[in-house]
């Protein structure tokens, strides 16, 4: 009798997800256009509705969170200015350093507190003075939810607060809001309302929100207009895009709701985890859709491969880190599997 | 009774084009995955299609022909580096200078001939020597078909010619071959061997093939790794990327040999411009889907605008130049239509 | 009667220096000519000499400290590459993040521990893995005495270790050594040994060794042929520079010796300002001819400006901190007298 | 009976004159100061001398042509914007690229005519207009003297009208005057009559004017300050630069005037050539110190190296081509003697 294989349980990134069959059918009856002649109408569909739901005056499409980050900085940021961020930044962590590299931004990074916020009483004290040794700070950037501090999610509150802090000393707020969806989400507040301060963000469709490709990024006009430049420059200025914002639209229109059920699922995942001898985790901490864990005995890597082996997908993150991300192709019945699984695989590594 | 307009005739580019049926219908059964981590199995057949056909070792799907241009010149030039080209180069003329801008790269312009060619003896007296005064030259980058230059198609002999230049000397030859499908099919060669000798080529899906999105670059493996790197920094990884890469198979498995049916109605349109009163043309120069021409008496602008409110659209190229170029949804009756516009016109402006 | 005016004790910095008398004759004989052309022989006996008096295979004369880092840093590092650093780095913090702007170095930032080095620990784990995500690693940067850490020294086995570290992981160790000579006459080593794994040095001859104008950079033979072209593309190809370089000459031999009375007065004036209610100093921290002390109830500025009254100058760093710099101008006499006018205008400021 | 070498005559650069005993006493004496602090009263001194005779409000001291063409360029442009210059200007062909390496400035050339001009129409006709596929359009930089153009003077009405050209479309006009002071003197104009519509300029005082080190930037106090901002990160901000400075004024009152018997020099040079068989050359296009010539027959290299042996310096430019300057160290007999020696030379070859 042949072995049916269960399906594999993904947990390495929710930008795994696979477009829904709604997506599928918008992309296949998108009406298109060249939309750098700016004559795409499901594009501009989709910026007028990201726009509207971020809370600016303008959007535009870009192919990857990625190239959102990088436009928002070099839009605000000429040759050698300053930028403030956190160290755990994806913009400075994950991005090849892009915005030093092809726009000579210099980065000054604080550490990021464990919630994903930085100390705000810091980024005032660095801020440059005026003085030829010193760069001219422009920009303060921050990230909601925080990837590499798991999720969290930066209040309302301490958004405001950032934005005026960046505002009252001259410089802007760009805000890296791959999941900023989640942020709000979580918060139970609208993504406008949480970025009522920023000058710019960027925000991801194609991660939790299950669009095959492509990231928004928003402001006021005039950054837009900039934003569009760089977008040509760089080379993310597509032609028939509304093939792909088609999904963009259902994205923005139909899965943000659904995110709370990946954060009920991440949170069960963590406390499943946490009860586990040998794994460390708080279960508070996980806010949103990212869990984070350390292992005590077991090396990362190794319960990774032995979790595979099962059907199971995890991404070490060093040698006794592993994130595991919820999404739409995760359900409940998936985190008891994987709970199960680690679980079992634990206590072999440990006979 | 009601007036039924006629369906307009759009000649402003290929780019224009929609995606075919065929493709809508590959877009939305393509199988996908997350192609930042290489699962994508629409995006590798892509890749590995594209390969085949352009004779080299390896391919990488961009979001667009400006990106696979600014990632060829980075890969292959570092910061301060010079790059020889022609000052009509679609790279150098229409790109923003993104290979200075972002990465340093200092273009060294020549003349190009009316052919679209460089002057090979001026391109070797133009490589530096070593010299603390000067930049290390390390590229020389043609365009085929050449755009600026009425879609001029640069031969096989010149091609070899030009990497046997480039290659004698320790230089690297990289072709903008946003449509050099059309070059192709003029020739009567296959891509593969028209660039033969070339280390990089950037070929567009997007302009007369009628992909909605998307361009490939192609080279050796090491070029490739380099190109995939700068691929992710300038934000081209994209994710879910095989919907869009589906369409760009249609595009190559049926949509290059009917590119002969562009060229016909461009020579076909070009005659007859000639054959007006105060239009300056050659129809022999016009080799692929490109027809530039120049007005004796009636302002650039002007002329178009009158056809525009006939429902013909061409893009002025200044005060006396025009460009029109034929693709899939130009006909050979649209082309009879607009040269029947254009007398029209040209005489109602005489008279 | 009029009042003479006791002489200024500048302790803003030891780049105050003014040329000896020695320095003066040996510029006003220098046999000069083209270094451009490399045929200035005052320059190349410089070099030559600064060469053997670090250690290198080979050196090269540059107009400031800046230029020597900026230099040193792309000459390792092409567009994109990361370098890690301390985030008191005078290289980071005071060059105008140079290295960045017009390079496209990305800044990986380390906290600086209190001595001024980096935790060899943390800058393992700082240098980054092959993943198309990240910048490469491609250099380790120290400072050595460190400005901002308070002129600490770095010890011989630190910087071996550090060499080490880096070559293990095929990075390459720069030193800023504007100041180390006055690392190595603390440390009573040759700056050769103290140097011995470095890959590259810039050291200045215009702080504590009195010299009006310069700095130069030394590592092996390709590192310096590209400092050398990198040199002439900023801007630092000077012509008949042996006028400045025989004073560098001087410096080299004559100067460096007596940067110990420099020490003594430091850690003199250190001892006495700790000695003060309402400073706080720690003396033995106090290595080299850099003081920073911090103020309890006195604003800093207001302190400085009160001294500058009395002909004694100082540089506030921040609202309660105070750099003062002892070097060629600053008597041990100047130094009692800058502490009585401290304590007297702290008493005056506590009345 | 020991033969007396005759003393070399060195044509290969004014840029190899050495300083004057006026010079050599001035820097001796010369008062100094801190200029990172501004403190430099011989620097202060030179930079208000130099912008009075340049015409503009201010001016600063930097230590070489390169970094004063690099520091005006990066002051006018932006990341990405782009420069309308000759593709012979000194700063496009010999300063290694360094605009666009260091500051991603795009370089768009234009043919110079036989006088070193551009011709206004072409540099109205490459001005972009508003078109996200352009980079913007920023500076217009001339050369004036030019050098690759044989050290052709650009007469006043022909800067007046590049000027009124730049700002009537929004552009700035930078002069690279390296050899300012010999077009002034050509013309019988004052250097600042001959500016009055540049913006900036860079005049070099360490070619036919016989500093030995540095040039000076000059226009508004805004330019100025951001200029003054970019030489201290390309790491040109010098200390007790008045040991320099000091000769740069003894360039400025002592040694303008005397250029005009370089011209006569050069011009009694130029006809003697012309009148050799097999030497190519218009003398009446020698009107300042630079004398390019070709030869018919003889391999210029081969030549030069006779000539060499012989005592005379020149520069080959190519494998036809050679460069004789005239300046301070060649006097009319040396011309003389040169004069026989090409002409024994070429005999001798022909023989």
């Amino acid at each position: 009798m042949t072995e049916v294989p269960e399906p594999v349980v993904d947990l390495r990134s929710d930008t795994l997800t696979r477009p829904t069959d709604g997506m599928r059918e918008a992309m296949a009856r998108a009406e298109v256009g060249d939309d750098v002649y700016g004559e795409d109408p499901t594009v501009n569909a989709l910026e007028a509705l990201a726009a509207e739901r971020l809370g600016k005056a303008s959007a535009l499409f870009v192919p990857s969170g990625t190239m959102g980050n990088l436009i928002s900085v070099l839009a605000h940021c000429g040759r050698g200015d300053e930028m403030i961020l956190g160290a755990d930044a994806h913009i400075f962590y994950y991005e090849q350093g892009g915005a030093a590299g092809f726009g000579g931004v210099h980065p000054r990074t604080l550490a990021n507190r464990a919630d994903g916020t930085l100390d705000l009483a810091e980024v005032e004290a660095a801020i440059r003075v005026d003085n030829d040794h010193y760069p001219v700070s422009r920009l303060i950037a921050l990230e909601n939810t925080h990837n590499r501090c798991g999720g969290r999610v930066l209040g309302v509150d301490y958004m405001d607060a950032a934005a005026e802090l960046a505002h009252s000393r001259g410089l802007r707020l760009h805000v890296d809001g791959a999941r900023i969806w989640n942020a709000a989400v979580a918060l139970g507040v609208s993504p406008a309302r949480l970025l009522a301060g920023a000058d710019s963000v960027s925000a991801c469709l194609s991660k939790g929100l299950s669009a095959p490709v492509g990231s928004v990024v928003a402001g006021d006009r005039d950054f837009v207009r900039r934003a569009r430049r760089l977008r040509k420059a760089l080379g993310g200025g597509m032609r028939q895009a509304g093939v792909i914002a088609a999904a963009g639209i259902v994205a923005l229109e139909e899965m943000v709701d659904r995110l709370a059920e990946d954060h009920t699922n991440a949170r069960r995942l963590a406390e499943g985890l946490a009860a586990l001898d040998g794994v460390y985790l708080s279960p508070t901490a996980v806010e949103t859709n990212l869990v984070y864990f350390d292992l005590a005995e077991v090396d990362a890597p190794t319960l990774c491969d032995a979790l595979a082996a099962r059907g199971i997908l995890m991404s070490p993150t060093g040698t006794t880190g592993i994130r595991a991300v919820t999404h739409r192709h995760v359900s409940a019945a998936d985190v008891e599997r994987t709970l199960a699984a680690v679980a079992e695989t634990l206590r072999a590594a440990a006979a």
